[in-house]
């Protein structure tokens, strides 16, 4: 760890976080980590946190590590010690937020998926394209990118040692819906969370395999399914889900989502997203095979990334496990010797530190709004394409 | 091992194998293997091999533990010592060879897929009709089914041990193609293979996912690709695939195949074969996510089945690796000892000893040629919807 | 989370950090982060951090998160504001400054190994004894039993799930060494380490395996090797190891340990522990065989425990790979769902709530210094037998 | 598949084998198995079988694929036309089968372990030193050389992939006695098996490493343990391990045996075998960590071969898992393409190929009887070691 400026010349950067829920304690740990880590060119502030539950606001604020909290997001946005604004609120809330703030010419930071339609994310992206003019940043918060075997990943398809790709598979699997008593929460609410296991889960991969392999998808196939159609209403809301009460009621959204695609250069996708796979806890599998080589990670071994040089003597060619945990790997210079894994919240910790390291230096953070709205258009395709049964472009 | 019946005692079965290459050899070894480890009902005998390149044939006859020769597929269906035909030539042949022997009274044995075409496997469904009336049985060779882990797979459907079967997602996945010098065969070659990777590869995970969970693929969204159009014409064969020469010619089947399935019961399918997944050999991949619990297998480890039983205490469940090599399990009291794994070629084995058994019992075997037929129909629709790009059914 | 008892409420508990490198940063992590996750019973405080190189402190209390720095270990220990003294220096300190704040009446958090010798770690045990009388609480820091799977997997134990233990095999493999021209550092210094794989990393798993048993180790025959004995003088200290100088200094510690040993019920164990292990990072690997099954980790997939339970049919009979990441699962409820795994860092959280809540309920905290005694009493067998060849209690 | 010599060009090799329970079905499976899938320079022809219970020995021969059947093993080795004795008795039948072949101017395959005692061991050696001057042949039968997997790390050695060893640990685990109640068996009786897990299977770990690093074990310090000391008597056999009656007898041998040892290099080695570890089938386990890189082997995945190569870029570097089934590897060339993988027997019909080009090339085949008597010697010291806990020299 080298030295790093002292507080006085780094410039301030005050930080105002809408939602305290799952993704709240996920970025707070990041605002409150990354300084601790890494050698932030901005001196981060916790300044406000703000949710929709106000009676629980301030214990939040304490809780997560804010110095105060703000009634409504309406006055976290106007305050002026807020340079930055972090939406971590349901998809149904995004775009209202995000654009008074970028017009109040806040930086923001958007939880992932960017909207719940297309037209809200087109939305999201003009208001970010007007504030860019005046320097102000906007991300969206596809974190797993920033999983530092993710990131080899994308150096590896970079550099071109798997050539041309010709085959993308990702899976998205959970299995927290398989049980039919877990009860409603607005993560199966259409009207709140824009889709299901599509919106939610599928987007990742979507952007991961776009950002890995740097292409895009253009057509797609799609089937969406509702397994389980009512289920318990729940009475107190607990993490994730809440805990159930006798009363049931309708999920709105989709339980499972597949996908055929087609990205730019011609290579094949086959996609899946679920919550009804037994056993699977939050297994996140992109392989891809190019003409030279192949990649394999899976979130469920997260420090790994798995890589096939096609180049190497058949005789000891082999995927290689590779522990990304070297300080030769991304991020991890900062962190700790080699072998000391790194956990989940880890990526949100990097985003914080690669979107402050953008607004420092005035250059565009990734995925940019537009990243988030080409993931939307795919969304918005595998949703049509569901409905009728015809392939459909993005 | 107990003591077996005196030859004598046990009717003879004599046999004669067309074809006598990759799937020659497994045949073969299989017929010779089998009396040795099982008591079989019928006292088998290899009678005569015939074979297109007929130089080769009584080496190949010698080579491979067959008693003679035959110059022709003809010569051989109509010898009176044969009793039952094993048909292991590229699929362009299967319908002809397969129809003549049955109506000769001869039992077939007949590699995968059954036919090149519907219309093929139809008439040899209607051959395979007329010839059980007067007790002469057909099998397709859907080795695969016989692997003790997917036997076990299957049982444990069977038993309701997973529930209700929601996803099934299924891989098959090789690289011998991923490199764009290796040369032309007649897997490439339409007219002889029928199709690529789709039929060679894709009809195992067709027939291997039907199999498990009992159910029909009733729609499907496919996806078909060649990435190498042109490739070496091969010189002199040797294995699966000939030396290169310098002049090219046109590959004309799909390298790959991918599509989305619905099953009968309305579980979700998603399927992929490709010989273009570097650094997977022979990955035959099936994963199945019930209500109750899950399944997952993969060539690459054959002799194991994982298996995750959501009726277990949360703090204790997780997918149990089931070394699948217990005097308990299929086959396997005939074999080793625990944990002295079995190959590729044992599941052959299998294939003859449940042949010979149902020949023997006079009960009709399976995987029967209707059952070829349903996979070659499943073949058949995702052909008919990756050309137009909608849903279709088998 | 449930809501927190207010701060005004909790008492509090300052603490002061000695040593501020790998340690000192995991140690900083924790108390940053506990509070957060976790509802502490006491108001902690980050008061104060000392360190050897002084120039660095101020930096360092910054950077890490403590309010101040002291000069010296000593000046820290007499503060009236401190009330916990957390120990992160080499192990030839530890006995000085531990002793010093037990008799100052400050609670200790000490790192492992208890200290270099036997005879340090009797002082300190009766010290601790005679601070416990006033309510005054010592640990040591044998963090790794804070992985929620190593919990899991001493549940198991305790529960009888595995019946009676029978075998213990445990390695801790790394490779910082392996390459001849990694430079020294401290931990390559006797004076300072005490001794160098055995110590460092072989105290883990000796305590690991003592844990999870709840067995003691009573005989061992031990080999010890010094495979590179002289290296490249560091010139300038990052992370675990310097940057390489052209002088060179003799290591004067073991490179790696092993050694065959005895628990107190009969079972056999064999231990390994080496820096040597090329393309092993921090893999701590301890698989036990009990009479009923067997339980398996590895560090290196550091949220799984692998369960096998001989009391299942032999038919679907298998270890488990449990994901040890449910709500179920020790610590979980308080970080993130299903699936989204912790890291490296989090043992030291856990360590520092169960510190706070064993000082908060008077409860004497474990691993006590005893238990620290104890793993001393192991390493000094070890290395007793190693130097003459017989076998040795501890 | 290249054209074979004519079998009247080839000489005849007559093979006689003595024992047919599981070792003989293993061979036999060998000798049937080799010249069909390898060009034999002999034409080999399984002659005759004799085994200690007659009544089932003609049975035997029928269903093991020999030709005839000999009362006794001493009319077999009489026999002209047996060139060649095979032996799969109990090791206390060993030395007399064995010399007595010899003597008789017959060639020697004979099971591991190669004796019950040094002193038998240094006979056979003689006996085959006496017998080599004539051009006879002995060899001894450590089948594990002969998995490509196997095959592959010895050359990765010897071609100095991963320099200087340091690092040797292995085990050899299986569970077939944790259950209290498995029977008794000769291979429980000291008389017959000579000792436990360790002659039993800690033999082949012995030879494994030996081979794979081309060093030899200097010294060893051993612990030995016999957990279950009465079993109930076998009323029948049947495989491994009888059918349970009433009465119990005692067990004679180690139920696990552990041991430290030093190479001849330096190298530390840590070796286990036992019976006892639940839910470990057969799982042979090396890893080998050189100065350059390191391999590891697990029989339970025994087509594949971990290969850690130290001298890639630390970015990239990672255990590469090599699926041996590529022409380019060991043997595989004559059985299937890349990925259809070997099973537990085809090591025994490598043997057979090795064994008879030895016998018609004239060359001394390995193992040879002095490799096993290296192995015997090694398990002798750790005898002797574990008797009264001083290290020993083999």
């Amino acid at each position: 760890m080298s030295d790093h400026v002292s507080d006085t010349e780094r410039p301030r950067l005050g930080v105002g976080m809408v939602g305290h829920s799952f993704m709240g304690a996920a970025h707070s740990q990041a605002w409150r980590t990354a300084p601790h880590f890494f050698d932030l060119p901005m001196r981060t502030e916790m300044t406000t946190v703000a949710g929709r539950r106000l009676a629980t606001g301030q214990a939040a604020a304490d809780r997560l590590g804010w110095l105060g909290a703000d009634p409504t997001w309406q006055s976290l946005v106007a305050r002026d010690d807020v340079d930055l604004v972090d939406i971590c609120t349901p998809g149904n809330t995004h775009a209202e937020i995000a654009i008074a703030a970028l017009e109040a010419g806040k930086h923001v930071l958007c939880e992932k998926p960017l909207a719940n339609s297309v037209a809200e994310a087109e939305l999201m992206v003009a208001a970010a394209d007007k504030a860019a003019a005046h320097g102000v940043m906007a991300m969206v918060g596809f974190t797993y990118r920033r999983v530092p075997a993710v990131q080899l990943a994308r150096q590896l398809v970079a550099q071109g040692r798997i050539g041309t790709v010709r085959h993308v598979r990702a899976q998205y699997l959970q299995d927290w819906l398989a049980d039919e008593d877990t009860p409603l929460s607005w993560r199966l609410d259409r009207s709140q969370a824009g889709s299901g296991a599509l919106g939610d889960i599928g987007a990742h991969i979507i952007d991961l395999t776009q950002f890995i392999t740097g292409e895009a998808i253009v057509g797609v196939s799609g089937l969406l399914e509702t397994f389980v159609t009512e289920r318990p209403v729940a009475q107190e809301f607990s993490g994730l889900s809440g805990v159930a009460g006798t009363e049931r009621g309708p999920v709105s959204v989709d339980d499972a989502a597949a996908f055929l695609a087609r990205f730019s250069s011609g290579a094949m996708g086959v996609f899946e997203a679920t919550r009804f796979a037994g056993g699977r806890k939050n297994a996140i599998r992109v392989e891809i095979n190019g003409s030279l080589g192949s990649l394999a990670f899976d979130f469920e071994d997260m420090n790994v990334l798995n890589f096939f040089d096609a180049t190497e003597p058949a005789a000891v060619a082999g995927f290689r496990r590779i522990v990304v945990t070297e300080a030769e790997h991304p991020y991890i210079a900062h962190w700790w010797p080699a072998g000391h894994g790194l956990g989940y919240e880890h990526a949100f910790t990097h985003q914080v530190v690669d979107l402050v390291g953008a607004i420092a230096g005035g250059t565009p953070p990734a995925p940019s709004f537009r990243d988030g709205l080409a993931v939307q258009k795919v969304l918005d395709a595998v949703e049509r394409s569901a409905s009728d049964g015809a392939w459909r472009e993005p």
